[in-house]
């Protein structure tokens, strides 16, 4: 007679408390924190204000079981979280993580999501400190981050002043181009698909933004126009993007070419890279930031508005929930 | 012709950022919190160690909208989390929460419960101040909860002592009689039902057992023998309880009557009712604390164990999830 554990292949079999043990065994601890998974609640040492954001994704919705692996789904749960933080110039501590799981679902899925997310945690410089776990007919997955400010105040949306250089750092439109050729069947180009399936946040950019001094400060997680248009409205702002600033990267005119679309449709319009795109004063851009378009002062009549070559945009500006 | 929001009547047709608005307006933030939801973090000062803690609830596992009112639903997400926070000894400070809603719910169904979610929020002096929200299939709610221990340490489960006295206070038992009697189609007795619907967390005992030097403590959410279990593991003692310590209140009796059962295996193994459970110092159990039993050594043979009255009880211990 084997034992049930060895034998395990989907998670019902397997049973709540060794899913945890697996989940959080050989799990490295920084000093700061004094409490990690296993109590009532994690302990850990914040330098400055704390800062927190949340994200949920869900099967079906945010990602699909036949086109990303567990592994991409474990760097996206984390890295979409991360890059929150990075847009508020802060360092990442701390992270828990919810897991909502049907019963059917194989033990490997778990392991190799796993393996994502202490991936993306170490690329990112986070510790996963502790989590729940529970039944669920989809899988649904909620992750929260605690940085930390050290020193300084966060960057807000709301600091952006007429005169400033716009500027982002980070891939544009990629994963909105891959998301256009999954939808249409298709499997690459490669690096498009692959963005969709994880992105690849520019880490350490939102503290370079902040040590040089960024007024504003946004991941785009929606798209940019849509995004801009959250620091325009916190800020009292107008922006203007310059359309021939924007190098649109091979991948985007690749997937715009062969379904013959508009590329800086997807570079303005796509979200779900979380590049950084923040404001400075200027001369004060930081290197590796590439130059995008001004902040103006807004038209009483217009208010608070995102143009591009001084002209309102006709493409999609992003993507929202629960409309059709 | 009438604005679309007016005449809204599921979530769908409100659309999301309308939605939002609807759950962030109105929202009193303290002192400590620099910034509250609309940024891509929430930033807010903690003093001493941070402590954070997650709860994932989902409809038809943790409730069924036909048994529970949106209020309660509320109450509870966030109860669960507070007393995570208590049962460190801590002191809750601010809180995200990530909701994943079918576009079918009623605008209304989410207006009572974030009515729930800031009345106890309120009861246990937590600010909201971020989230996010998705579409889904089933109602996902995630709560995090970031406290502090402000001056001293965390209070472990793994800090109990031979000859160490094992206080509980709180309710025991009711929302497992509760829950017995709603599977049974009873919708009474009304003060167990409600129990089972959101529980009544015991603010104050935790911090209140942490001044008194508690030795160890955990909130009981799987059931008693279950979570002193945790303690016992931890700690690597036998706990000992004493089965004429324990009041058992009048609706767990009821329930129990109605039903042929032992009313003490709603306390011993009920979970649900966020009771605080800590050892102490003989001497110093604080008031309104009831003692139920001591803290012995371990038999090296048996290992960390839950007695009750010298023996092992026969009857459930507690409650897992992917287990039929």
């Amino acid at each position: 007679m084997t034992s049930r554990s060895t034998q395990a292949e989907t998670i019902g079999d397997l049973g709540e408390f060794p899913l945890i043990s697996l989940i959080t065994r050989n799990l490295t601890l920084p000093p700061a924190v004094s409490v990690g998974p296993g109590d009532d609640c994690a302990a850990y040492l914040i330098n400055g204000s704390a800062l927190t954001t949340t994200d949920m994704l869900i099967e079906g919705v945010h990602f699909r079981r036949s086109w990303s692996s567990p592994a991409d789904i474990g760097h996206k749960s984390v890295a979409v979280n991360l890059a929150d933080v990075e847009a508020m110039g802060g360092t990442p501590v701390a992270m828990v993580i919810s897991l909502g799981l049907p019963a059917d679902l194989p033990v490997t899925w778990v392991k190799e999501f796993m393996t994502g997310v202490r991936e993306e945690a170490e690329l990112g410089g986070v510790a996963l400190v502790g989590g729940d776990m529970t039944g669920a007919r989809d899988i649904s997955i909620s992750v929260t981050v605690i940085g930390e400010t050290a020193g300084r105040g966060p960057i807000l949306r709301s600091g952006a002043r007429p005169g400033d250089i716009v500027a982002v750092c980070g891939r544009l439109g990629w994963a909105a181009a891959g998301l256009a050729a999954l939808l249409r069947g298709f499997r690459s180009p490669r690096a498009a698909v692959d963005s969709q399936r994880a992105p690849k946040v520019p880490y350490g950019a939102g503290r370079q933004a902040a040590d040089a001094g960024a007024t504003a400060m946004i991941d785009v997680s929606d798209g940019l126009l849509a995004d801009l248009g959250h620091i325009a409205e916190a800020s009292g702002v107008a922006i203007d993007l310059d359309s021939a600033r924007f190098t649109i990267a091979e991948p985007v005119q690749a997937v715009a070419a062969a379904l013959n679309a508009d590329p800086l449709g997807f570079v303005l319009g796509g979200g779900e890279d979380h590049a950084m795109a923040a404001t400075f004063e200027p001369g004060k851009v930081p290197e590796g930031w590439d130059v995008i378009g001004q902040v103006r002062q807004i038209n009483d009549e217009v208010g608070p508005i995102v143009l591009v070559d001084g002209q309102e945009w006709e493409g999609e500006k992003g993507w929202t929930h629960f409309h059709p």
